[in-house]
């Protein structure tokens, strides 16, 4: 046994100083356990990107100790990477039904068959050589999600996973406050908790209270109704049905991941649906407008969404009508505001009514606040504490809420993902870090755009470009033909004919220049090409388009 | 005189359905007045586009009915096109002290010195030929705010301008309550009116409640202190030397548009800086941290700001240090929530404490809400009433507040920029449209910038590049040099060497094929090409660049 493997190291790959992507490590002697695999959303710079994954290095490195992926719970921010990951390190993913479900829509899209996953039950425990993995129901705006705590012979960690709390949760799985007082009370080393809603005060209302604003709103509502929300907030979805039931109304669905959940769901038996209530989409039309309700995804304003092509009238099976009451039963995501607002525009321009977060009750977040998290830290009372799952400034003021409840400042680990935190069972410090980083997805491409590639995309997509092609003669390095030009994105060419004939003058005149000087380097002659290109076109128009010399010799 | 000339004529220009590019247009026998003349902010798809500004085709069609633009207040979005205005349109502008003294420095950056200035006191009127324009005193986030009025033999029509209702103005300038009550009492025949505020309820807080926030601030910082807030809020910038003078602070000023506004609003006495307390930014280090407040553009993160600057190790003159607080004394603009938070992570990072809106009352809005809209519509009690100043919803959302408060439905215009309202005494009624919409400015160019261009900008910005050059002799249709092939934005070329040569047999054989078919139609070839090419890489990579086939003859 080598000196390391007698401490215990906790590292998170993802998740710290970034929204998403999470996923901790937690490695002692010859064995590594995984707490989810999530992917992010590209931020605003990384044109073109459709998803982010954590860097898997030090995973792939230390393949033969890695024991399973162990799920806190199903949503794409701890789930979103799987398919990614499991291509390249082919390990057993566990976790509750409803996480598996979601999993298994998702690896069936990646054609992947050879997984295997493992159902847990919440309060289910898995010995290990030397660790034991432990989930503990807790509540989200998911269902079936878990805490997780790690039992080893040094002491125990216990990862929160996304929480809040919540005393009347829709399916009555009441988050077991009792086993977590027991961990707590047993004495834990370690505490991750999820710093999402870390800045807001009180507490987080129970999804509860969401079920009677609705109600109100089926109760006064004399047309269809539609509400958007997120799909794997089955617990809305259900409070959604339940109100329909109420007051005789159909449903039907929209969006395919809104589909495929109300699906999972309903197989699984976490989704209540009456007999005969669901209909099709494109059977709405034999019903009457008070009679339907449509419950569809599009809450963030996402472009492509079933609700955006409805506000856009570009969706194929129904469009928005006057009296249709349109219900946004989310609160738009940091950066998303300006695409749910011109929904919202869209629709009250068709006619409908809209109910949204700024006007009434129809979302309540499904992360605790400070409130929730005091009691989550004083049940547990850990030695330690790494806050996870938020940006720099949601950890910091995470680790200032453990100090202000009385944990030793030195006791607060305010890392980055990557950081490695090495336990014994009476210290702890950081030692070192691990590859981690972003992957950024783009097609079947994983990890081929870097920031070379990015650059020029953000660069193209200011000021376009402009292809300068032309023939020369390798024996004697005259112009055959050209210069010609082309541009994209920069001016629109039939209107500005002049500057583009007067930049072909000016790369004439460089061409000239070359030859009179004898000039035969290519590279010399195509950066002349393209400062004085530059220089003529910003003068002109204050614009840096990409400007691409290209000579071809014959 | 012809007919429509008898009818007085409404026209809003820009500011209906969109935040921004406020302008409206009254119109009336042979006279017309102008209001505003504002810019608004690129959407995210209008990719690398610097400012939008209206659509102007109809005033300069009537250039000499023109009698000028009258501002209501110095904000980029009610004066911001002006220097693209009158180049085109030289007419007289009429405005506050401070509105003109801000727009003399716009005038000039852009070389413009032959406008016609004309200063106004609240209270001032001018008389036209047919039309008689009023300035009232009102309160906004920047001083010398007006409301304006234009009495005609028909009626008044009362332009609120951006308004909201202050008891207790830093200025004391008080909103002219008696003379608007005097103009209501008259009767007024239409009301346009600010919607920005109009899904809040209740009232916007006099902007005295943030001085108190900033001196308890200033009483317990130990550090430097640096507020970010917009530098045309010359009275927030009024309450940080307030409390910089009651703490025996300095201030230094940082970011180009602050240290414009400052010098121009201490030049016209709107902003009292106690003698010796302004200093210079490379002298802080001449004082104690407890002795130093920093006052800073880039409340909303822009990315160039000087806040920005600071927070990225970028600013060329000072850098964040432990024990720095930063106040940032604003509430971010719907599309700025991921900059401000970017900002925020930055500063934490660096070890200063930071106070934003979330935490502390350190920022109050410069629009009425609902109550303080009520008011006005009371005081006011138009006949007809047309909602500006805001995106649909808010326009819709004005329109019910009217309703609800008594106004007949059919008086209520809902209408966005280029709808002609025609009026006379007794009725009203919608009565065409004139040209109108988003003029695009990119670096030198004003309306260079089209569809076409931004689309191939998306395309670009998404997937990048691939240029394909072959040179083909005249006579026989032979390939003589080629096909290379350049790509941008698309992979990282050195990593994906074998799809780029793969890419170019497909070409390759694209030609061959065309050769043995004896192709000689360049376009022809071209889709070939590009075809060929797109479906092999949408294959292997699921992503589209654009392909730009370049054939060379000689």
């Amino acid at each position: 046994m080598t000196k390391t493997n007698s401490k215990l190291r906790v590292i998170p790959l993802g998740g710290l100083n970034e929204i998403g992507k999470n996923m901790t490590l937690i490695e002692y002697k010859n064995e590594m356990v995984v707490i989810d695999c999530g992917l992010s959303f590209p931020e605003d710079e990384m044109l073109g990107i459709d998803i982010v994954i954590p860097d898997i290095t030090y995973l792939l490195k230390n393949k033969d100790k890695i024991k399973g992926i162990f799920i806190t719970h199903g949503h794409e921010d701890h789930i979103g990477a799987l398919p990614y990951v499991l291509k390249k390190l082919n390990v057993p993913v566990y976790g509750t039904r409803l996480s598996l479900g979601l999993i298994e829509v998702k690896l069936k899209e990646h054609k992947l068959n050879n997984t295997k996953l493992i159902t847990v039950n919440a309060g289910d425990k898995f010995k290990l050589d030397n660790m034991e993995v432990e989930f503990i129901r807790t509540n989200h705006s998911i269902p079936d999600a878990c805490s997780i705590a790690i039992h080893t012979d040094i002491g125990t960690i216990f990862h929160t996973g996304d929480f809040k709390i919540d005393y009347t949760p829709i399916d009555e799985d009441i988050m077991d406050f009792h086993r977590i007082a027991e961990i707590g009370k047993k004495g834990v080393l370690l505490m991750l908790a999820d710093s999402t809603n870390v800045e807001r005060s009180g507490s987080t209302m129970s999804e509860r209270t969401v079920g009677d604003t609705l109600d109100d709103i089926f109760m006064n509502a004399d047309g269809r109704i539609i509400v958007a929300t997120f799909a794997s907030n089955i617990h809305r979805v259900q409070q959604i049905i339940n109100s329909a039931d109420k007051y005789n109304r159909k449903v039907a669905v929209s969006g395919r991941s809104m589909v495929n959940v109300v699906n999972v769901a309903t197989e699984l038996g976490y989704l209540n649906m009456p007999e005969g209530m669901l209909i099709e989409l494109n059977e709405i039309k034999d019903y009457k407008p008070e009679e339907i309700v449509i419950i569809t995804t599009g809450s963030q304003g996402e472009p492509m969404s079933a609700l955006s092509r409805m506000a856009a009238s570009e969706h194929k099976k129904m469009e928005i009508i006057p009296g249709d009451l349109v219900v946004i039963s989310a609160h738009p995501i940091p950066g998303n505001e300006k695409t749910v607002s011109r929904v919202i525009n869209q629709l009250f321009e068709k006619g409908a009514d809209v109910i949204y977060d700024d006007l009434a009750e129809v979302h309540v977040s499904g992360h605790a606040c400070k409130e929730e998290l005091k009691l989550m830290h004083r049940l547990v009372r850990p030695k330690y504490f790494i806050p996870v799952h938020g940006e720099f400034r949601h950890l910091k003021q995470h680790a200032e809420l453990a100090v202000s409840l009385g944990m030793p400042e030195e006791n607060v680990f305010t890392i980055s993902s990557g950081t490695v935190v090495e336990f014994d069972k009476n210290s702890a410090k950081i030692a070192g870090t691990v590859p981690s980083g972003r992957i950024l997805v783009d097609g079947l491409g994983v990890g081929d755009v870097g920031n070379i590639v990015l650059r020029d995309r953000k660069h193209l997509s200011e000021d376009g470009l402009m292809v300068v092609v032309v023939t020369i003669s390798k024996e004697d390095g005259k112009v055959l033909a050209g210069p010609d030009i082309i541009s994209r994105g920069f001016v629109y060419v039939r209107e500005s004919e002049d500057l583009i004939e007067k930049a072909r003058i000016v790369v004439k005149e460089a061409l000239i220049e070359c030859e009179n000087r004898q000039i035969r380097e290519w590279a010399y002659l195509k950066n002349t090409i393209k400062d004085e290109l530059k220089n003529y076109l910003y003068e002109k128009t204050k614009r840096n388009p990409m400007i691409l010399p290209i000579i071809m010799e014959v």
